[in-house]
């Protein structure tokens, strides 16, 4: 077989693939907004109906208690090795509206980018390898290695569902590598692959005062406001330093040595890039490390959104009954999601003034991953980046985080690669999202080099045997 | 004429008045939100029709760059003396707007209460002195003083047209006495005249971080979040001791001796009774004052709203580009709005952290005021609470705002009888604001009594003369 075929076919319907992802898209499949729940079932109906016109076998939907999963596969042989492709159709939300210079379900091409909200994150990743498949199929007629495609609808949401079904259908989901393209590159000319993508903890704090809202003249100066409480006690969140306040926070944080550190301020964002990418005046946060390292070594703790009271045009004169913040930890290894959840809610407790009322919900929640940066497939994908960009990717930690990751390593035991084509300015989680038409391009290429080189070297030694998976001790020190 | 004739016409006609009041609260009249700007007109005409209808002069809209006044008069004879009735029938947003038991803009009647917004504040009050002067026209045929009605349609938003009107329209507007219902009484069986009202400056305060909205995987730790920079300078605003931290506010606040202090304690309500009015579990605020004193005799800052980020269901994981604050200040004597206005900007400028960048817009402001308690008119108005509720009055403070009273006395040199038909319980401001039904009909007698009694006020000692309006130096000391 023969990949420049399947890659002379991606070139000439470079336009149609274009179109097919704007197609995509245009459904707005926000997780988190049961209006959205009927949308949502359509995108995986059509994602099915894609699966199956490029040639998967049984491609269906996997009906969960909330938002379907789309699985699909096609066997070559037994002497292959089996690839999962994992990705997300769902998107988050689009709020501030007023910021998007177009609709965000409106695809629309502006200079070399597609704006539109999942365009990078992560409809238009996941669509590379769907392409790159359909390349293969519509060339050589089948894969160099087994496929089993895997995209849910929930993981902007923490994957309620995913992690479950994991656990129950081992047998289906079994793969001797994992392909997951969620993450970022450096720049259009520096690609990368991830080996480490931070844990998340998703709260909500609730502050409740008088038992209504009041007339702010009748009784200013008397109640305490819960706006008030509540922007006091988020004060406490961090010290001076920049360092979380919570008690015991940081006592699991793996420490690095000066090999790992080293070799990330030589390959890997600069504190100037990162501000830059963030527009961003000045940097902020923990003494003593790098903003790389803030962003990937160190936990965060961001409050993601605050409300209470009037919010509208001009004046209201009230004070509110109750305030609310909705705040996200990001956790590194060796931080326990619910360690921290308990340590969240017992330093709330501290803090809450005698004069209101707190609660605190937990959304959502994911373990910090590492991967093994020594795994063939990470050669594989490494081989496949200096075919598909023309140059050899990096190896970078993500501050963000994938849910899946986890249990792709300790409960399937499946080694996983992050090919990240997504670029820092793509506005993932922010209006005007976009995703860089040649890394479209440049990543189904080197999605069909990915799978090339895989097969290719799992004949030489076969993959899983070779594996170091779930060993997430790993630094990337001893890679070049 | 004959008082007891308007009484009997407006006992024979309350399920009239109430149909009426509510067809007047149906006009969603939200003066801050611009979208209702034809509502608002269509209301100002309404209202027009009605004055025609119960027999004023000229009644009319006077035209001003944003919501229309409406104006009507009717002379009886220049042995009388003239009384301004002001009223405003512009209304505070509803949001929250789930909290409502029925409809805002759908009036509705439970138990002894009309639910609406707008019931007390101020619709139903203003239509109390309407109906007053009906009774009287359709008995007596004529009214025992001269009746000039102002009713403006933004209170609300700090009365920006109407003070200019006042200053160009003194002919006009000329009045020996001016009435202004828009304030509460302490309980059903507890009538009160307002003798202060505090002053008001309200603020808007942007935090601007980033240049875009940011993923809070990608970004959090390394760059300040809005959210948490504008929690961190609201915690700023007030010290541990409840009171207002920003250096000078306090410097020109009244001190008020003993006497006042032990008048205050004694007529005024306890700390207990503004806690259960408040619903709330707490009391708060600046030592060594009893609430009742920190709610009139002392300024207060109160956060009205705050919102950055996402507010939507879920979770987004976002670090957002820009927060904003709504806060006002409530004045007291002799503290001045613009002098206010630059303290605060000037300790915002001061915290303000170098990681972002901050931007403070007035939205209004208006003056603190006082009324001389011994007044002809209040004593009047005492007469006529004595005969509508059968109660003699009290004299109390409030601490909330009516920016057209500091112009009544210090442009038109009129002096101001605040008498207040609502209850602490009606939410103004709030969801779910009421009027008290009872206190419609008895404040419709209460003001049959009051025309009444100022004509006889007048015919032994002329109201002008005797007064000692623009003199807001006085404490209700004396007043028995």
């Amino acid at each position: 077989m023969s990949a420049a075929r399947a890659i002379a076919y991606a070139l000439t319907h470079r336009k149609c693939f274009l179109a097919e992802l704007m197609e995509f898209i245009r459904f707005p499949t926000i997780s988190a907004q049961s209006q959205h729940r009927g949308d949502i079932a359509r995108c995986a109906r059509w994602l099915v109906r894609q699966l199956q016109r490029i040639g998967l076998d049984d491609a269906r939907i996997i009906a969960t208690r909330h938002h379907p999963i789309v699985f699909a596969s096609r066997t070559t042989g037994p002497d292959r090795p089996t690839l999962l492709v994992y990705g997300h159709y769902d998107v988050q939300p689009v709020d501030p509206l007023d910021q998007w210079r177009s609709p965000p379900f409106a695809p629309t091409i502006r200079g070399s980018d597609l704006f539109g909200r999942g365009a990078s994150d992560d409809k238009g990743q996941l669509f590379v390898h769907v392409k790159a498949l359909e390349a293969w199929l519509q060339t050589a007629g089948a894969l160099p290695v087994n496929v089993k495609c895997l995209f849910e609808g929930e993981e902007e949401i923490g994957s309620p569902n995913l992690l479950p079904l994991l656990s129950r259908r081992r047998g289906l989901l079994a793969a001797d590598v994992a392909v997951v393209s969620d993450t970022r590159m450096l720049a259009p000319d520096r690609p990368a692959i991830n080996y480490a993508e931070r844990g998340a903890l998703y709260l909500e704090l609730d502050v409740y005062g008088p038992g209504r809202d009041l007339h702010s003249g009748n009784f200013g100066g008397a109640v305490h406001n819960p706006l008030q409480a509540l922007s006091e006690m988020i004060a406490q969140l961090h010290d001076q330093d920049g360092r979380i306040a919570i008690p015991g926070i940081y006592e699991r944080v793996r420490r690095w040595g000066s090999g790992e550190r080293t070799r990330m301020a030589r390959t890997g964002p600069s504190d100037d890039q990162i501000l830059q990418d963030a527009q961003a005046k000045a940097p902020w946060g923990e003494c003593g490390y790098s903003l790389y390292e803030r962003l990937t070594l160190r936990p965060a703790l961001t409050i993601n959104g605050m409300s209470g009271g009037y919010q509208g045009a001009g004046a209201k004169g009230v004070i509110p009954g109750r305030a609310t913040a909705k705040l996200s930890f990001r956790l590194v290894p060796d931080q326990d999601p619910q360690e921290v959840d308990r340590l969240f809610r017992s330093y709330i407790r501290k803090i809450t003034p005698s004069t209101v009322r707190t609660v605190v919900r937990t959304i959502s929640s994911a373990e910090p991953v590492l991967i093994d940066p020594h795994h063939a497939a990470i050669r594989a994908a490494h081989f496949a980046y200096r075919n598909g960009f023309g140059i050899a990717p990096i190896l970078l930690r993500s501050g963000g985080t994938i849910p899946i990751l986890n249990a792709l390593q300790n409960v399937l035991g499946t080694p996983t690669v992050l090919m990240g084509f997504a670029l820092p300015d793509d506005g993932m989680h922010a209006p005007n999202e976009k995703f860089h038409i040649p890394n479209f391009f440049k990543g189904i290429e080197t999605s069909i080099w990915f799978m090339q080189a895989l097969a290719n070297a799992h004949r030489s030694n076969p993959l899983r045997t070779s594996s170091r998976a779930a060993t997430p001790n790993m630094s990337a020190e001893a890679v070049p």
